[in-house]
């Protein structure tokens, strides 16, 4: 058992973004092993494998904390806790301060950075900016950088406070995306300009259930593959529905539908066979690489519908998508050692 | 380091499929983390964290050994070897086989029950008959198992004596699958015959290049990934080039072809993005599981090809895979506890 010891305090009773920021520290700590106790002055100690203790008030703004052997833990400005091996336990009377000193002293224990911040009545809405802006993924697209957490960050904010599933808010922006799909298929400027900006929110909203997911603990395997799945739908419906209503001037668009709903999926199987079989997340830093990802082609039509051009938009989906997954089985052929398969990995299917 | 003693023998050095029996002990074992060495009469013994002595020759017939701990590692009628602990090391003074002797009877060690053949001259060809039905996977799809298998067995023993890669395999039958679908979009009837044929071909050798891979100790990770890609890029340009020709007569069939598109690439996704997030292999014994994997799709496309009704098979295909598809996001719904994701593991993208 690994034991994480947490000086309890007042601050621990406001909530944040939807969670009591107790409650926010020992669900972090519990995701990387440890079983969390608070205490207040005395304190006794079970006997455990490793470990931690945290003195000062503090929100962890990293998404998985990984401790090992033994640690000063610190971020900029304070020191953020210890972590101990079980022989702390020997030195222990009923005070922490004294047997970490005398612990510190004895051993030469490495500093390790974490991101965190030293909890204060008044740095709260500090607190809440980075909480929001640790949900933010490190490969995110442009459009999605530029534009859509912007506007997510704020959304999934408010969403926090709120009884509302990551699933729910899946399907509820799949149910935009439909709603935008189908209005393409009406024949005047105003329907395509109304399915255009549906399009644009939907994209933005897909975001806020990955947020709401790791803002509120509430990660699931089923949810991440489900989020994945109605995605490919959704892109599916689009591209479909967009293409049959260009197709019915010229049936010359059935084909670059075809390819453009096949470079959308392209971009997205490269990507999640990538995980399955390497066992890590696919990240591309080549130069060559084209940012054609699902925030990029979703705005690519909601410009077509903009402008009027969704024949254009189609085209460099096809084109764009199609020579990046080439790309892709070039590159990662050079890069890649051949080395073991993970388990489940299977050839074919 | 985990230390394999094998008692050499005059039968290691026949070859089987393409490679010595003595490289495929020493593979299959180095692939479970084992520093080989090979003995004759005497033996001097290094420092080990674990011993693994085999003293008959032995040809393992499964693809992933997984040994820990003590164990006398036992086949149906022989033992196959002793897998001992540090300790065994103290024992030893020339001859493994009193050593054995004394450290089993010194120790309560469980048996192991392990798929493995002992070899002898007489037996060579069950030795290439067990090794070749090695290769099937346990979850093969029904055309797979009942026809495609038997067949790319007997090709991946002919090309196991030639330098073949998987992935020149893997080219190959994609090469096969275009040349299968351009020949569909010839107007005739011989055309059409000779592509179903084509696409079969090409579905019966999509197997051996995994096949090959595991015969010959070639697995790669580029080799799992591009294989699956490719196969998404087949299913695109066989479905494209069915759609293409059977539109020319009626344009209804773009839809329909849309749809039979999505569908086979939602068959992999599910699959695929399952093992993505939950990191292990997709597989579904429910009895509504719908079999429309891959060798169902392109065997459904050959018969489609020979009976002249290819608008059959894309119906067919749409409605099954679709139907499927839905069938997945339901049922792993139910099914699957909400536990935290594997590193790598991404909501959306």
């Amino acid at each position: 058992m690994k034991l994480a010891l947490i000086r309890d305090s007042e601050i621990y009773n406001k909530k944040l973004l939807g969670l009591m920021l107790r409650d926010r520290i020992r669900k972090s700590l519990e995701k990387s092993g440890f079983v969390v106790k608070f205490f207040n002055d005395n304190l006794s100690l079970d006997e455990a494998e490793a470990y931690l203790i945290i003195n000062e008030p503090v929100l962890f703004l990293e998404r998985d904390l990984q401790f090992e052997g033994e640690k000063i833990l610190v971020s900029d400005d304070f020191t953020v806790g210890y972590l101990f091996e079980r022989d702390f336990k020997d030195l222990f009377v009923r005070d922490p301060q004294s047997a970490i000193e005398k612990y510190v002293a004895m051993n030469n224990i490495k500093k390790l950075e974490v991101r965190a911040l030293k909890l204060s009545e008044d740095n709260l809405k500090l607190a809440e900016k980075l909480l929001l802006s640790s949900l933010i993924k490190s490969h995110d697209g442009i459009v999605s950088r530029l534009l859509n957490r912007r506007i997510s960050l704020r959304i999934s904010k408010i969403l926090a406070e709120r009884n509302v599933t990551p699933n729910q808010i899946s399907f509820f922006s799949f149910f935009l995306s439909i709603l935008g799909s189908a209005l393409f298929l009406l024949d005047t400027y105003l329907a395509t300009l109304i399915a255009g900006i549906i399009i644009q929110l939907h994209s933005i909203i897909d975001g806020c259930d990955g947020e709401i997911a790791r803002l509120k603990f509430m990660e699931s395997k089923y949810g991440a593959w489900l989020d994945g799945v109605l995605d490919r739908y959704a892109d599916f419906i689009t591209v479909f529905c967009i293409t049959y209503s260009l197709a019915q001037a010229n049936s010359i668009y059935w084909i670059v539908g075809f390819f453009a709903a096949f470079a959308s999926f392209m971009i997205a199987y490269t990507g999640d066979k990538f995980v399955a079989t390497y066992g890590r997340a696919y990240s591309d830093s080549s130069r060559l690489s084209i940012p054609i990802t699902r925030d990029v082609r979703l705005f690519i039509i909601f410009l077509g519908a903009i402008f009027n051009c969704l024949f254009f938009s189609l085209i460099l989906i096809a084109l764009l998508g199609n020579a990046e997954s080439l790309r892709r089985i070039l590159s990662l052929r050079n890069v890649t050692p051949s080395i073991g398969l993970p388990p489940g990995t299977v050839r074919g299917g």
